[in-house]
């Protein structure tokens, strides 16, 4: 058992029997077989002394079970890491930061509190995830869409909070921006509401995501100022209809008008589907450049909306426009329209696992991937360059192997900006994991300096990205240091979480 | 002139002396009359002893400059109470929450910093009015639309970190949830850019909202963390068209389907308008509900957006729907149409004071008003209970009095809740103004109660309304005052704002 750093056996035996005593012996592991489960599949350390790994595992089911945690955790200096249901692969997985915290897991917290059909909104705990709030939906028989990411067996609100977005409309894709009220558990235990819900006896927790006075929602977002024990979210009334069309380009030339259309169109709300940018077959190398917009809505609407997206990109010399057909969508019960993407439909799945050449059955895949997603300005001449700098400098920071990494592929389903996606895969290889680390690594550094610089990390990089923010002296992280003090003063809370560590290790 | 309490006659004197060194002898305020200028003409405790008045005021020109005399203000003591053009009338103009404040007048940091047409969105510094960016993106003949508030004479920067909002399309009508970017000078002078401008030489800090790691830029709505001294804000390409249909019941049953159906039609983006619910002529006691549902976009789509929302209204039993006259939009450097509201069509102007009798050019007017305006479920039935609550408690509230105040107007601007606007008049009489207190005070605990509580409040009621947000012993302010005291350790900035006070004046 990995002990966390700086804590003597006697006090860590003393917190797992207070943990014990809180949850319930069965939800307390501490046995090596059990705490490996926890460990990141796609650990780009894998089996090597950096890789990160918990040393223990707590799993609370309500929320004065977590306070009681964290009072433990506070009083005797125990590191905790809270997952939701932990399967955020590509970014860590349930793996803590800080190697020897103690895995704080939400899975038993999966109850859908409550959705509203006539506002369209739900509330629900850590570990419900888009199959759970999907069924619950199913089964009331309720007309709304979830909007889910591949994959499914993720949960709502880990998703929101480590930044993560769908495929359906907007804004619902935007997981974060489309929450509304949070409970949070803070490091000394004291629990917090925030919006309306600060308010005793309202009805509107999530229905305002304002509320009054400072917002300190944004706080708990690729963060580790508290436990996020409850979280509303905006859900999207199902749409009568689905459409979309692609717009194609010959040259670079066209890009430039394609982006800029497509700003347009998404800035004026008029297409709000997830865009796809596709630069021929494989998205490298081609001439040419192709864009999905779809659209979705009530038919006659969105029939209108296409066509005025299609009188848009007409205006950009050489540029071909061609519509699919319109498809209905499924009502609560029936099943989605047969041939298409279902996330695009909102309906969970894991058929990306099958993509990839995994399965959720295979818990310890030979690989995986970690992302390396840079934000890069919503241009046609910024992509280009981009994509002209990848290949200029992709033998070298490589080492001038071929290590099979991917990309990049932009993906434009974010609004107002566009990312860079390069996949790295990653092995239980250690000589090759090395070789891929430096790829990565060296990627960070050449992209900062172009000023892309990442708006995601793995968690063994999120360090490393942190960095990249370094504007007057590193002023965001350093205001991100203060907060975190002031609400974790014990630094207990997923400490090094995107590059926010608490004062004692800090000095460290 | 009223010294910052604590603060010794040659402290202050050393430190406007300082301010003068920083920002020029001629834009630091200390004689009576230019202090009074800061004075709020909308004070209900006008010319009393509780009247917050300000010590003196600085006014800066640059961001250096903020800094240097938050450096000064935090070293000697000073207590500051930034404003941007000090226009909020009826939340408490340009005078300090905290009495002795000395005002940070930014009106001189006027600078549109950059319009990006071909991604629609502005950066400007807080002395940036909404006649000011209109002006800019006439004179460039820019295609893009800014969202006015009622009256275009205040502050971009100031009117989102207010909370306030104006009357074009969503999402950009939530002047703080469309923002992108700030830059904040914090309480010891440090300066912080959020979001991607944490990164230096990126070009998408107005591009991506949310950055990398804890978003911190909620902190600054409606707080008191910093000084923001940059902010970016996503615009809306101009729609080409807008129209208008106006669904209305005969009595209270019609209501419920009328809200239900407003939020599915506004869940789903197809009303993106500035809704208007009226009851009767004037706002009360008639039977009848009408609901005015405007659409902006291409013509032939908003069109087809109208028909779909008249067959939704049309569901409701007893419903009649009418629709107005399609009109196209003006183009850069044309006029708006003739007879429209200038605000709806993206025109700052100041028609609203003509409306309720004052003039811009009677700075101190002999009367004004103040706002209660409680957050209500977004449910017909909610409206009709608010209302009825109203009625029964009126005679009594206002102590059996008519005090001229007049309510409830249901707003119905705000996204997926709304707000029972009451509006009490403000005079120049003491003894007129002491019974509209009692009365506002009065609503505010009577509402409370029932489970309504106000996402703003002049600033003399700013406690008062923060009180009620007690969940939890008042836990989410007991976080904003740790908050506050970690990153303005000696609380410099706004004290009071909102109800969050530095430590010093917490514990007096």
């Amino acid at each position: 058992m990995a002990l966390p750093h700086g804590v003597s056996e006697t006090d860590f035996a003393h917190a797992l029997d207070r943990f014990r005593a809180a949850v319930g012996d069965e939800w307390v592991f501490s046995s090596d077989e059990d705490v490996a489960l926890y460990r990141d599949a796609y650990s780009i350390y894998w089996d090597e002394p950096e890789e990160r790994v918990a040393s223990a595992a707590v799993a609370p089911d309500t929320v004065e079970q977590v306070q009681a945690v964290v009072r433990t955790a506070n009083e005797l200096g125990i590191p905790l890491y809270p997952i939701s249901t932990g399967r955020n692969l590509a970014y860590g997985g349930s793996a803590p930061v800080y190697s020897g915290s103690v895995v704080l897991d939400l899975k038993r917290m999966n109850r859908v509190l409550e959705v509203d059909e006539r506002n369209a909104w739900a509330l629900v705990e850590p570990g419900v995830s888009y199959f759970d709030l999907y069924n619950h939906i199913q089964e009331r028989g309720l007309d709304l869409w979830i909007d889910p990411p591949d994959p499914g067996w993720g949960s709502v609100i880990g998703n929101a909070l480590d930044g993560g977005g769908g495929w359906t409309a907007y804004p619902f894709r935007d997981h974060f921006g489309a929450h509304c009220g949070m409970e949070v558990v803070l490091g000394d235990g004291d629990i917090v509401r925030t919006g309306m819900g600060a308010a005793p006896g309202v009805k509107t927790w999530q229905e305002n995501k304002w509320g009054y006075g400072p917002w300190v929602d944004g706080l708990f977002r690729q963060g580790n100022m508290g436990v996020v024990t409850k979280m509303g979210f905006w859900l999207m009334p199902r749409p009568e209809a689905y459409i979309s069309g692609t717009a194609t380009v010959a040259g670079d030339e066209g890009v430039i008008g394609l982006i800029d259309t497509l700003n347009l169109l998404e800035n004026q709300q008029m297409v709000n589907g997830s865009t796809q940018l596709n630069s021929g077959a494989s998205g490298f190398g081609s001439p040419g450049w192709s864009l999905d917009v779809p659209i979705y809505g009530p038919a006659n609407v969105i029939r209108e909306q296409l066509a005025y997206a299609r009188s848009k990109f007409e205006q950009i010399e050489g540029c071909t426009f061609t519509e699919s057909e319109l498809i209905m969508t499924q009502g609560p019960g029936e099943e989605a329209p047969p041939g298409v993407r279902l996330v695009n439909f909102g309906v969970p799945n894991l058929s990306t696992f099958s993509l990839l050449g995994r399965s959720p059955f295979q818990p310890n895949p030979a690989g995986g991937h970690i992302g390396f997603s840079p934000i890069l300005p919503r241009r046609g001449e910024d992509l280009v360059r981009f994509r002209d700098w990848y290949r200029a400098n992709e033998a070298e920071a490589s080492g001038g192997e071929d290590l099979g990494i991917i990309g990049p592929v932009f993906m434009t389903n974010w609004e107002r900006s566009l990312v860079g996606l390069i996949m790295f895969p990653v092995a239980k290889d250690p000589d090759y994991n090395r070789r891929v680390r430096a790829a990565f690594e060296r990627w960070v550094e050449l992209a900062r300096v172009e000023g892309w610089v990442e708006y995601r990390a793995p968690t063994v990089y999120q360090d490393l990205v942190a960095k990249t923010y370094s504007w007057n002296d590193h002023a965001l992280t350093r205001m991100h240091e203060k907060i975190k003090d002031a609400v974790d003063p014990n630094g207990i809370i997923a400490a090094g979480r995107y590059g926010v560590w608490p004062k004692h290790l800090r000095d460290a």
